[in-house]
């Protein structure tokens, strides 16, 4: 049987490896994939972003719980900060959520942001396809930070949920107006911390300012204590409610057909990248470049135009 | 007289200019660049990242008096988080050191995150080029956050000055751990603050595992309240102690050589997402995909195959 088949029977030992794969950018994953697909769109996805320090992981601790009182299996795609010196993932899967390790209807996966292949929405985009195909039914993408990356990688979920927290300091009406326009759900967690009600306050005038269209979705507020799972359930009842909203609306097929859009100029992108870096390369192509540049017979424009010029079919 | 001539002239507005073409992505940018390449390369640039809330700007604000009373021309580049539904930067030069806004030695730009087309560190590149080519002597670049893009924009810097803030919360030993390896002056702002000495502390100790290469550079660790303009001499010097390091020790060679090739990189990324968006969007390609990958005729990876084998001289 075939890695791609075992995912399907719901082999969590065959995902694994398959992500590992993805990870390690092999070409038989692409095999893998392309045979998955067609089998993948049933699972929820849902995002979760927020600054450091709002609580998310304790929060998608509460929502795994929730949803598999429920009776539904849980996926968690948790994108790490990587290391930029060791390359790896600096919290790395076992210092998560402990108590779900011995649950078979929960997955966990780390994924380290390695920038040098960019790539890293694209990487959360096939992870969540192969969680899709395993069979869960909900999948949560937790990110660390608040950058455009965050952005682009919450954008394939189904419901993308803003965690705030009381009191993050200066930055943070930059931070908030940044994610404003991307979030379904809003939660201030830490909720018995002083000032809770004034960003919940804040938030909401905020959010008041933002134009909705005829018929959309208007987000809500909620206060969370994800530490002593106070308000998960209100949570979780919001964000089905958004699910169902993008379904019965008719709005999930724009929605799929954008996340469709994206999902491949990402693999795209990857892929041209790839392509390049072996055509550089080759032949000392890069070393002679970069002697060009340091002695200025070239200015690096240039140089490009020439290699994208000898890679294209037409300049 | 041309744009790129003028810019060499010193003309603040040619240069002003020539950076919002490089922001629009407009042809006539590159021929200004290349032309500008060449006399390129004297300026001292300096990276400050860290998590929101460290008073990043502020400290800027007072490095750059630091610097001008020493009689030099600085340039800032604010990378500014963009607002995802106007696109538009969210902090502005405006509300940026308004102090500055009448001095012809202070040369003040935001530059917004735009994720869609990728390449910040690359406009952050080039915009500091056109400071550097138009006279300024120190040239400060500011992220805000600290994921993988503002490593990857700092990177272009001779220093990276990584400022820290007491008490920031739980997911403070990851961004520490995160960007520990990308700093060569470390500090502990708003030091007036609980915690700042145990701060400090956490970090030289972090500091001592991370090995250092024979004859090399070892960060330290320094006390600022940008706030009151404490320990911003001391600050001044460390830089400039790290950049006597850089070229005394022979290593501005091999960083130079690893800072051409991102930027060559960079660019020719840049260069074939482009042509690749006019491939896709000639001829309706795009949205024959599109419709083929919701009526599960194709998968994504097949169809970038496809794309891809049409671009290429060899597939």
């Amino acid at each position: 049987m075939s890695l791609s088949e075992k995912v399907l029977k719901g082999d969590i030992r065959s995902a694994a490896r398959l992500m590992r794969d993805i990870d390690d950018a092999r070409p038989s994953a692409i095999d893998d994939l392309k045979k998955l697909y067609a089998r993948t769109g049933n699972a929820y996805l849902i995002g979760i972003t927020g600054p450091p320090g709002a609580g998310k992981s304790t929060l998608v601790d509460q929502l795994t719980a929730s949803f598999r009182s429920r009776g539904k299996k849980v996926g968690v795609v948790a994108i790490d900060p990587t290391s930029p010196f060791t390359g790896g993932a600096i919290l790395g899967d076992r210092i998560r959520m402990n108590r779900h390790a011995t649950d078979d209807g929960v997955f966990i996966r780390s994924l380290a942001t390695r920038g040098a292949l960019g790539g890293i929405s694209r990487s959360t985009s096939d992870v969540a396809l192969v969680m899709d195909a395993l069979g869960m039914d909900v999948v949560i993408i937790e990110t660390v930070g608040v950058g455009q990356d965050e952005v682009d990688i919450v954008k394939a979920a189904h419901t993308t949920c803003v965690v705030m927290v009381p009191g993050l300091g200066d930055d943070i009406q930059a931070i908030k107006a940044g994610i404003l326009e991307i979030g379904d759900v809003f939660v201030v967690n830490k909720a018995d911390r002083e000032g809770a009600d004034r960003t919940a306050r804040e938030l909401s005038n905020m959010l008041d300012m933002r134009p909705v269209l005829e018929g959309g979705w208007k987000p809500q507020v909620l206060k969370t204590e994800a530490q002593r799972s106070a308000g998960i359930d209100e949570l979780v009842g919001e964000m089905l409610a958004h699910r169902d909203f993008l379904f019965c609306s008719g709005r999930i097929s724009n929605f799929l057909r954008e996340r469709n859009k994206r999902h491949f100029i990402d693999i795209l992108r990857d892929s041209l990248y790839k392509q390049a870096m072996e055509y550089i390369e080759r032949n000392g192509t890069l070393d002679k470049v970069l002697d060009d540049i340091a002695s200025a017979a070239i200015d690096p424009y240039s140089a490009v135009e020439d290699v994208v010029a000898g890679m294209l079919k037409r300049g």
